[in-house]
Order: C-alpha cells, then sequence, then structure tokens
C-alpha cells in the first residue's frame, strides 16, 4: 500500500481527493492536513464521505517523513509554494494540485500569480503536464505540478493539431464555461446560490491564467505552433464539469474526416479521453454531464467550413479529470501501477 | 462471474443498472433488452456510458435460459408481469424493479395498478422488501420485487419505530420531494426543461401508491403498528435524489436520545444506512446531495417536542438505493457475494 | 406621490422594495437606508435595478420627518424594533417587513425572537396580518407588521377553514419548501452555490417560527380552532418561491366540491389570491414558478380521502407576496390606494 | 386602443407576447390564434398568466381585418410565411418574431431556411432590424421582421464598432450560450429536464444561423465591415436568458476608455441598451440574470490587449428583448407610442 497524505482537506479538491483515496485498492490514507479544520473529522467538512473514516485533520506537522510516501497539496498557490519547498526533502513524492508551479517561465508565473514567490530552481525540478502527455517523464518523478481544470482540457484539445497533425495555428479563441464547483468554498456575495443560480457570469471575460499555461507548455512542445491564443471564461449554471471551446484559426488544409480520425489515433492508447462524434448520442457531445464523477476528457473536433476553423471541444469534471482524479492518475503512473487503478468510476448522469 | 441480462436498456433505470453492472467485479453483462432501442449501443443510450461495451441493445427472445444467470427487469410494471410470468421458469433468478409485484393485497394493488394484470400465485412467489429488512429471504430467491424509491425511504425510516421501539403509530404523514429523473425520460411537456426547472411541482398531492406499498409491507411486519398513513410528493428542481419526511404521531412516550441510540443500532450491521444527527457537518443533513451515486441511505430521527411528534428523514439517490444499487444488493445477498460488492463507490458531492 | 423610505437596501427584500417603488405610479422614492451600504447606488447593489435612480444608500439618520410618510423596513428584527420605536413618533407610517412585531403573544415572541428585546407596548400598535384578511385595520395605521412569507402562505391558506367553513382543525401538519432567497445574502458556507444547488435542505425540520406566527393569529380570529399545528421546513434547488403543504386532519364532514367553492367564494374580491384546481393548466399547480415576481398567492384545496385529511396548497413568490409586494398592497390599503396600484406586474413563467 | 391578436399563443414566445399585451396600457386583445391549443384559454397554456382574459384560442380564420390593428406572429417559419403572405393585405400592420423574412439575401435565407419558401417580392416589403438601429424605418411599416434573440444581442453589441467607430473588423467569433427556454417546448428528449439540467450543450457548434443574419445586416448597413463571422451556440443549465460572446480582431488602433465611451455615447437615447462596465456591481456584468423579464439589453465591451481583440458581451431575455418584448417595441413605434409604453418593467432579480 502506498501511504499518502493530502494537505487542503477542507476544500473541494480535498473532499474529492478523499473520495478517490478511499476507492483506491493500493492507497491507504494516513494523514489529512489543515489549518482552519484541524481536529475535524472528513464527514463533517464533506457530507457525502463515509462516516467511518478513521483520520481527523490535523495542522501539518514539521516533517512527514514517517508518515507518508507521497503528499498531495490541495491548498492555495501560496501555501502549496511553501510546502512544497519544504516537503520536497521529506517525502519521496509531492503532487501540487495549485497553480504554483504551472507556468515555467519566470515572467509570465510572475504575471500571473504576482502572489506567489517560489525559486526558478525548485520549480524547474516540477514535472508538469497532462498525463496523457508526459507520461514517462511521470515515472519516479518527485515534484509533480498538475495542469488547471481548464489548461487540462486545453492542452488535451489542441495537442493533436499541433503534435499529430503539425498544423501552424494562428489563432486560437478560447472560450470556457464552467460550474460554480470550480469556484471552490470561500465566502463571496456573488457566489451565494440566490445570485449565482440562473448566472452566466463573465469571471475572467478578457484573459484567464490558463491560457498562459497552455501556451507556456505547447509553446515548450513545438515551439511556434500556436501564434496567437486568448481566453475568455464564464461561470454557468450548474456545480461541477466544464466544457473549453478551442475556436482555431490555421491556413493549413484540413478537413473532417482527417480530423475525427488523427484524434482517435492520437488518443487511442490511452482510456481517459473519448474522442467522440458530435452526434453519436442523444444529447449533443461532447457535454461535461457525461463524464460527471469520472476521470474522463472527452473530446470533439468539428471542421466549421463556412466559418473558417476547426472548433475543438472537450469536456470534463473538474474535480476528477481537472484535478483530484488527475491527480490519482499521476500517482499511478509516478508508482508504476496500471493507470486506471482506482479510476474505474463510471459517469453518474444523469445528475 | 454471474451472467446478467437487463431489460429496459433505454430507460434511466436500465442505464443506471448498466453503469453498475460495468463496476461490478463479478458481474458479466451478456444480455440488453428492448424494443424501441433494439439495434443501438448503450452509449448511443446514455451517453455518459463507456464506449467500449461489447453489447447492443436486442429485442427479448423466447428463450434466455442459456444466456443469464440473472435477469434484471427495469421495464413498466405491464412489461414487467408479462416478462416475469416467462423468465420465471427459464432463468435461476428475476429482479423486477417495477411495482408490478411490490403490493402484495390482491384489492390494493388493483387499486393502485389497475393497468397490471398478474396472477396472485405469481405474486406470492416473488419476495419483496427493503434488503436492510429481509435479507434472509433474499438468500436463493428465485423472483425478487425491488420496493420503490420512496418506499424503501420512508419503509427505512419507519421500520425501527415500529420493529425494534414497537411503538403504536397513530399517524404518519409522508411528504415526498424528489427530483426528475424519478419521472424517467418520457415525453410529456410539464417535463421539458423550461417548465420542470425552478418548479416545485405537487404531481401526486393527494396520494401516492408508494404509500399504499409500505402500510402493506409493514402490516405484514407487525399487524396493526401504523393505524393511518397518508402521503403526498412533490417534483422539486434537480434531477437526481429524494428525500422522505415522515412526521410520526405516537402516543407513546419517546425522547430524543433514546430515538437516536436506536436507530443507530437497528442499522449498526447495514452499511447502506447511515444514521446522521441533523447538525453534525456543514450542511443540515441528512440532503440527497450528501449520496449522490451511491447507494446510501442517510436517516434522521428527531423528536419535535412542542409539535408532539417524531421526524424522520431519509434521502437516498433515487436511481441507485431507490433502483438499480438496490437491485445489486439484492443480488449480492442473492447469490451469496458480500453486500457491498461492486457497491463501494463513495457519493460524488458536490454535484 | 407618497414619499417613500426604505431601510435595509442592501439585502434582497430591500431590492425587491426598490423595484416595486420605480413601477409604482403614486410613490417617489426618497431615502435608501443601509449600514454597511452606505454610498453605494441601488444598482451596484442589485444588478438589476435601473442605473438612472438618482439616490445612494444612506446611514438612518436621526430624523426622517420631513422626508417620508413612509418608511419601509427591511432590516433584520433586531434593527427593525429600534427603528420601529424610534420611526414611530417620526412619520406618519412604518410598515416593518421583520419577525420583530408578528407575534403578539409575549412568551411566544421570546420563545422564537430571544434577541429581540420590544416592548408590548409598542408591539401591541402594530397592526398584523395578511392583508386579505385585516384589510380595514390598514387603512390608515400608522404602524404595519407584515407576516413571514410562510406564514402568509399558511394563512391564506387554513383561513377559509376556519373562518368560512367553521371547521374544527385537531391536527394540521405543515410541509414548507423554499427557495435559497428565502436566505438572504449572508455569508454562510451551506449557502454557497455548490453546496446549495442539487440540495433539499432541512434547515427548519423539527420546528418553524412561522408556525408559531400563523397559530398566534388564527388563535385570534378563532380561539381554539386549531387544536395542534406543527411545521418543517425545507430549501428546495431554486432560487425564488415557495410553496406551503398543509396537511389538515378535522374530524368534521367535508368534500371536494364544497372545499373548492368554499375557497373560490372566500377569495372572490381579493384579487391577489388565485383559487386554481390541481389540473386547470399543463403543469399541476400550484407551483412557485407560476407565481414568479409577481404578487399573487395560488392556493389549491383538495380532499385525500383515503389518507382522511383536507390538502392545501399554497404557492407565492417569497419576495413578492411573501415580502415586498406584500408590503406595497398594505401601504395601497393604507393611503386609501386602490389595491392593485403598482402591483400589476404578471408572473414571469418561464423562468 | 391598439387591437392586437397574436398567433402562435401555444408557445412560449405566444406567451411571453400575452403576458406584455395584458401589462400594456394602449393594447387591447383582440384574437389569440393557434392550431393545436383552438378552444383552450390561455391559463391553461401558460400557467403563470392572469385567469380573468376572456378570450380563447382559435383557429386563424380566413379574414381578421376587421378584429385587429396588427397580428403578432409567434409562429413556426413556415407558418409564418404562409400567414405574413395573407395577412398583409388583411391588416394595418403584421409583426413576424419567426426567421422567415430575416435574411434579406434569397440564397443566404435558402441555405439557412430551406424549409420555409417565400417570394423575394413578399419578403423585400419586410423592414428588419433590431429598433435601435432602424427605429425610422419602423415608422408606420405595415411588415417587420424581428431578429433573431442572438442576432439583436450580437448586432446590439458590435454596431457601436462598425458604425460609429468605424473599425474594419477582420474576425469576430461569436460563441453564444443560452438557456433552455430558447428552444421552446417542443418535445425532445434532450430537452427533457433530467439531460438538460447540469448540461453544456454544444447544439450548434460549428455555426447558426443568428450569425447569417448578422452579417447579412451589418453587411447592407457597411459593406465590407465585417471581414469574417463565425458563431457556435451552447444551451446551458438555466431557462431564460442569453449571452452572446463576441471576440473582435481588427488591426485598427483601440483602448478601453474609447470603446466604453463610445459605447455610451451610441446608445445614449435608447433606454433599452444599457452600457455597463464590468466591475459595477457585486456580481460580473453583463449577465443575463440582471435582465430577466425586462426587454433590457446589457451591453460591456472590454479590451483584452494580451490577446489583441476587443471582447463585447451582450445579454438579454431572450423572450423578452429577443422576442416578445422587441416586438412590442416595435409595435410603440410603428403606431407612434413612446417607445418604453408597456415595457417599463425591471428586472426580477434574483430568480
Amino acid at each position: 500500500m502506498i501511504r499518502v497524505g493530502i494537505v487542503g482537506a477542507s476544500g473541494l479538491a480535498g473532499g474529492e481527493l478523499i473520495r478517490l483515496a478511499t476507492q483506491h485498492p493500493e492507497l491507504e490514507l494516513t494523514f489529512l492536513g489543515g489549518s482552519s479544520s484541524a481536529g475535524r473529522r472528513p464527514a463533517e467538512l464533506h457530507p457525502g464521505l463515509r462516516l467511518d473514516l478513521g483520520l481527523t485533520v490535523e495542522p501539518v506537522p514539521e516533517d512527514l517523513s514517517d508518515r507518508c510516501d507521497v503528499v498531495l497539496l490541495a491548498t492555495p498557490a501560496p501555501a502549496s509554494a511553501e510546502l512544497a519547498a519544504r516537503l520536497a526533502d521529506q517525502v519521496p513524492c509531492v503532487i501540487d494540485l495549485s497553480g504554483a508551479f504551472r507556468i515555467r517561465t519566470p515572467a509570465l508565473h510572475d504575471r500571473w500569480y504576482p502572489n506567489v514567490p517560489r525559486t526558478a530552481e525548485l520549480a524547474d525540478r516540477f514535472v508538469y503536464g497532462v498525463p496523457e502527455l508526459v507520461g514517462d517523464q511521470l515515472v519516479g518523478a518527485s515534484l509533480i505540478s498538475l495542469p488547471g481544470c481548464f489548461a487540462t482540457a486545453i492542452t488535451l484539445g489542441l495537442a493533436p493539431l499541433v503534435t499529430a497533425l503539425g498544423l501552424n495555428l494562428k489563432n486560437v479563441v478560447v472560450d470556457g464555461k464552467t460550474g460554480s464547483s470550480g469556484g471552490g468554498l470561500q465566502l463571496r456575495t456573488a457566489d451565494l446560490h440566490p445570485l449565482r443560480n440562473g448566472a452566466i457570469a463573465p469571471y475572467a471575460p478578457a484573459g484567464h491564467r490558463h491560457a498562459a499555461e497552455v501556451r507556456d507548455f505547447l509553446e515548450r512542445s513545438k515551439p511556434g505552433g500556436i501564434e496567437a491564443l486568448s481566453m475568455s471564461a464564464y461561470g454557468v449554471s450548474h456545480v461541477r464539469g466544464l466544457m473549453a471551446s478551442s475556436y482555431v484559426f490555421t491556413d493549413d488544409e484540413v478537413d473532417a474526416r482527417t480530423l475525427h480520425r488523427a484524434y482517435l489515433r492520437f488518443y487511442k492508447e490511452h482510456p481517459f479521453v473519448r474522442v467522440r462524434r458530435h452526434n453519436e448520442t442523444l444529447i449533443p457531445v461532447p457535454d461535461p454531464q457525461a463524464v460527471l464523477g469520472s476521470n474522463f476528457c472527452d473530446v470533439t473536433v468539428l471542421h466549421d467550413e463556412e466559418g473558417g476553423r476547426i472548433v475543438v471541444l472537450s469536456a470534463l469534471d473538474n474535480m476528477v479529470k481537472g484535478a483530484a482524479g488527475q491527480a490519482v492518475q499521476a500517482l499511478n503512473i509516478r508508482f508504476g501501477l496500471p493507470v486506471e487503478t482506482g479510476l474505474t468510476m463510471q459517469p453518474v448522469m444523469p445528475a
């Protein structure tokens, strides 16, 4: 059994990590860390969790080296930056779910995470990337930084175009739509149910840091592959799940059939990415409700001939494939387990 | 492996049975039956299901004896009545999720299911009841009729009062609140999203057949234990999950502490029933969102001293503990498997 | 023009009062009071409001006598108690929307509003009651206390039974279901969208102060008419609108036709109460979505013969007929205007 | 009083027209037309409507000339094409809410409305356009075709760029998000509440006819002003209201301040368009919930410097400003009434 510690136990991602850890046959939950929630049992904080988990939340102690083989950080970025620096030498593996170590380029990091100081030295030791695209690098890694939820969806959507098809993307316009769980459980008036329900809330209409993260990563994968990428993000009126729509303009020749086949081929060996036709079921897909609670990312690629563009739609559960599930997926690869271990739950739909 | 057939594959309960069957380590899905959906693949009908299930839906053939060890009927009651009669002699076990065989008393059955003809002979061969309360009877049973979703919640909520505490319930008033998945996928204008969202729809304000079912069962368990029971049911503005509120009037002496302890004791050995205190977490419980996607039924018992009554709240996922999950639970008991086999998924919350 | 002041401008009821005041042909909004929101313009606090209202929110000054003919208090009960005491001698009319002066019986008030000190002397000067039932008393009244949202629905539902039909109600069990706007905009984790959406939240499962308010009022109208009344309340997954279900047990003889006719007759002259048959439209009614944004209260009375009870369903918009609209209705009567003045907006449905 | 007939009384737009007509001081509802709903009273079809409207729905008679001064067509496009041809010579004014006469260019019309035959002769007699942009043309017009809901939002969003600022728009990418009321009340499985709630449904991911409509109109206003325009549309998880996001790429020099001021100036005399700053209230705006039930269209223009684009967000209630309210607005102008007559209702928020 792999001994797992989770820090940030009171947040939504923390709760989801606990859920997945308790369903995982090879993980033993040995530590739950938190400050404001210290002393609480998990089911007090997350009402769905089983009542008989033996643990209570503790402040993170000076040393976790004898208690955990891996520590998952579901903490805000500033806390993650600090904790990662400390834990890096204590435990074999630290997996950070925050944005603290996602952007490699220092100037870009500072632009989007001005309140998250970190050393480039530490940052460079982190393996970053969607597991489907950086799998080998994760094997045995000691420091892992997971992509953001939107960044995961966008990157999985664009990678086949850039990498497999080798297209030159002149302009990519991303429109992201997410449920309210994306905002966590901080107390903000705008996130109270009366004001958030029924909303189409343009919370990041003219730029989003996940777009910077995507470019930073894809630029390293294939320099110059994307000339311009902009993003706007909206909160819509449900709780869990997101859709990233990438509108791609290229001068290269494309057609619908080639695109779809390239995607199928690209993700053939990757069980969590489902390449789907838009009309293959009784609702149009992808739709995040069709992946709810699971680690799937559904991707559809379309050719809008009249509009002169490629439309890539990626849908995932922001709390699973966009956070906790992807963490477990990375952990599985890191520790040499089959990638689907503990992640075989199917989507709960309708919900 | 136990070979399972599912009839009624295109409905919501059918889809949920497929989901649970694919997650169950001891089940092999060998047959999917349906009429209107014949020829379709499961993921066409239920967009969340994994794409690589080999099966397609077929019309139910004359004989299923060499293909299934157990057949689950997720069909409308009239179809179930007919299919059960035929399949009873073909396969070792038939589990019916419809209302066809729930009410034992013939007159009461005819009152609530006037369009479901059945012979009393066949009906009497069925084992009926919530698995927690009739467990032994299910072992090796050849015909099993599962309780309705509300009936499950109400019965689990009242059983400790009637059976363990031996109270005489003079009047029980049940108010049931359910999400839209309770109504299935039939095409009715009132169930279209614009008219159903935001609704509090009194669809059965002055009587519900699940109340008849509860009385019929509890009367057999303890004759005279409940003098009067009435029920009203409402559709509220979410999709999955229900709450049954039972307001119980008795002349017997009760107090909050005794009640809670009696419930804890009663369900001690039953992992799917969680007896909870109303304030034990950051939201009031029970709340169906805290059991979403799982086979749990959360129960809370309260003593309203000023109101002179006992308040019992039971919440469950109508598609899992109220239908497909309970079917698997019964199947596990029937075939001698540990009761939690394939049912260890934790609630997906928030969703 | 009647000069109106509104205190508590930042809350939901305050915002709704501003909305209705700007639509009212005989009202001139002359004062907006608030403490935390002082200095803000109404549209900053309530994004839907027209942008060109000239006023900004101010702290309540020592004296409002020269600025307002009527002051509407949309403040928490403790603040209302204090403000009413002060304003009673300054302005011709004070209308309080809080619970500070609703319960007449001192002991009962202290039981349910322990933190709201008031003098019985001041309390006794308030006219309390649903306008349909106490209309004459409101004419020229200087102090008016409006019923709670649930109390309005329940009282309008029960009044014809008690008053017109003269039934003796042996036991009334009330189940209340409300949207999230009922809880206002206070910052509570449980009211954040991720935890409140999809919920059936039993926030007052074993007693609610609106039940005490109803009994206190009906007992004065017809002593002994109701022997027992208990209530439970739930938050369900929408924003605006509530349903009160009153399950009434009586030994008196009743039948469906007599009941419906008595209700029709009782509310014949009252344009805001619509007595409806359960099946008169394509969705079952009453349903709060069918009164959204309007001052209507829809009422349906049913006879559940098998259950031995009368079922009364009342639906209203908690922010209009349950708060701001009822305030304007009372104001209209108070100042001798036709009762529908400024309240002719029809329900916005679907929404 | 202007005598109004409404055809298509059973649909959502028809119901909304009835709502607005009953609130309008200068309109007298004299005819309700429908086929499947003939014989029904309005409140049977639309549960919110007042119960005392004297009319019932009738089949459209041969001649309406003596009953109506204006007929509003809330019918499907094929029916509108037929009815308009007939009514054009019977009544002083016909206002069509369908897409039958929106696109002027015949080839483009046939591309997007292949099943809507019409003569170019009749089509050319229609005045088309958002009232704010074609006001004068509506005065005294006998045939009026109203823009689609998305087309209204997009056109109001882009017009100041093209017309007032005279920018050359090289590429416009529109992402539209709408509630379920946009799809009407047709019986489709995908629109049942269980499958539609919680969805992000890409129902028109690679092209939408409202985009063709916008280009067709703007091209006539300023030929060559927009080089390319593409659109994708999504259904999200609420009922009423839409947001159109227009991502605009231009080589012309722009800055945030100039943009905002130009919009303010452009809509200065137009009370239904509210130009808003993104952060001017406690929720980000525009958001369709802030215009619910009203005839407002909220518009915000932003400069995304890093993304090298202009972001224009337009939010409106698709049933009011996107349909019935805009119809009344056009009617007011047509008949010389003040434009706000009968349209002064403020947004119902939160809902």
